[in-house]
């Protein structure tokens, strides 16, 4: 199925992984953490304890910095049976908001199809995190004006797109996703009937995977890094 | 000044202490916390650290229950020099999760004045707390039907409500909001020339609070509960 390009009227971008490294902050957070845990467990161990904890508060607590940090300060004292030192849990509030002063880089050809893009369409950010660290890293990224405004889902599934569509008062055939994550940016667009573009970023939360059998005879696009959609939109032009 | 309610498009409301209780739960926790640190300080001097301890961290985390949690967290290793239990920190992630599992409980007139005004005007939920948080609750009043839907604002203050504006591609005097704080739901919108009406709840968090020589000569009604809002509008149609 091709995307009709002349129908789109809003097209929405996935921000962590798409447009700015993320996913790595949140890696390199979980190796500082198994490392201030080590006199407890091994680092596999405590990986899988994080997690765990992290999918136990998804449904209290949702996505984003702040719940992780939350999620890390409870990890560490189950992990340690309650004798975490203090010093260990003010250096695990210490990672969260270096995680969240972090520097924002952008991914490859970000500002290319962005300039490209506005000239045809309404663009929004749609994103699961919090509204305030998203802000954050859209005026540090210097895109803020390619953007007509940012979405805050609080989930990315199926019904949440439905609630956004609504919302924006178009149908399904005139929305475009782009994204990084084929379980929350991709697979509920195609199930709506609604466009999606997969990026792949090269690291994925074990949250955000998916099996092959879940994309299996589902119809998106995937381009290996933002820059080849252009070649869609040339494509056309010279049709 | 008076409203032009003929003019109105699109109505907002505030949640929190608008249309269901919510300071007095964060007044409670504040109780629960001053009194497990109670071995360390006076309740006063705690109320005091807390509540500076949000507000440094306010650029930073943002506004919302799980922001509270973490300055609690945060102010309880301050406190108490590093000395405070580990159990200690688990009570206090505990009255977090205890505080977003409170049951919603509306404010006398809304399912009343929500049902008038969903019928002649788009209502929408304007809030600064999680997105997850404000859904939750949300649906648990069993209102949701009459919001067309949540906008989550990383803050209050008059350029989130002109990009607000902008995104719903509405003018100042097409858009009334309606909340209990005079510093988050009324000034700003006088401010940019939208509507406002002032329905104060009897408790206002500090962070809240405006002097006397702000309100000066701004123009907005204010109610002494929700349902006072019907009359204005009879008013009209007995024009």
């Amino acid at each position: 199925m091709e995307i009709d390009f002349d129908n789109i009227k809003v097209v929405g971008f996935d921000a962590d992984d798409t447009l700015w490294v993320n996913e790595t902050y949140f890696r390199n957070a979980e190796l500082e953490f198994a490392k201030l845990l080590s006199p407890y467990e091994t680092a596999n161990k405590i990986d899988q304890e994080l997690f765990k904890k992290e999918m136990d508060n998804l449904d209290l607590y949702g996505f984003g910095v702040k719940s992780f940090i939350l999620s890390m300060v409870e990890s560490a004292l189950e992990i340690s049976n309650g004798s975490v030192p203090q010093e260990t849990i003010q250096s695990i509030l210490n990672i969260g908001k270096d995680m969240i002063n972090q520097p924002v880089v952008l991914l490859e050809g970000v500002e290319e199809v962005l300039h490209t893009l506005s000239q045809s369409y309404r663009l929004i950010l749609a994103t699961k995190g919090d509204l305030l660290d998203q802000e954050r890293k859209l005026e540090k990224s210097g895109l803020t004006d390619y953007f007509h405004h940012i979405e805050v889902l609080s989930d990315k599934k199926e019904e949440n797109y439905s609630k956004l569509l609504n919302h924006l008062d178009i149908n399904p055939s005139e929305f475009l996703m782009i994204g990084n994550s084929l379980k929350s940016d991709i697979l509920p667009l195609v199930n709506i009937k609604a466009n999606a573009i997969h990026v792949p970023f090269h690291t994925t939360w074990a949250h955000e995977q998916v099996s092959e059998k879940e994309t299996n005879g589902k119809h998106y696009k995937t381009v290996n890094n933002l820059s080849e959609i252009l070649n869609f939109l040339n494509s056309i032009e010279n049709h």
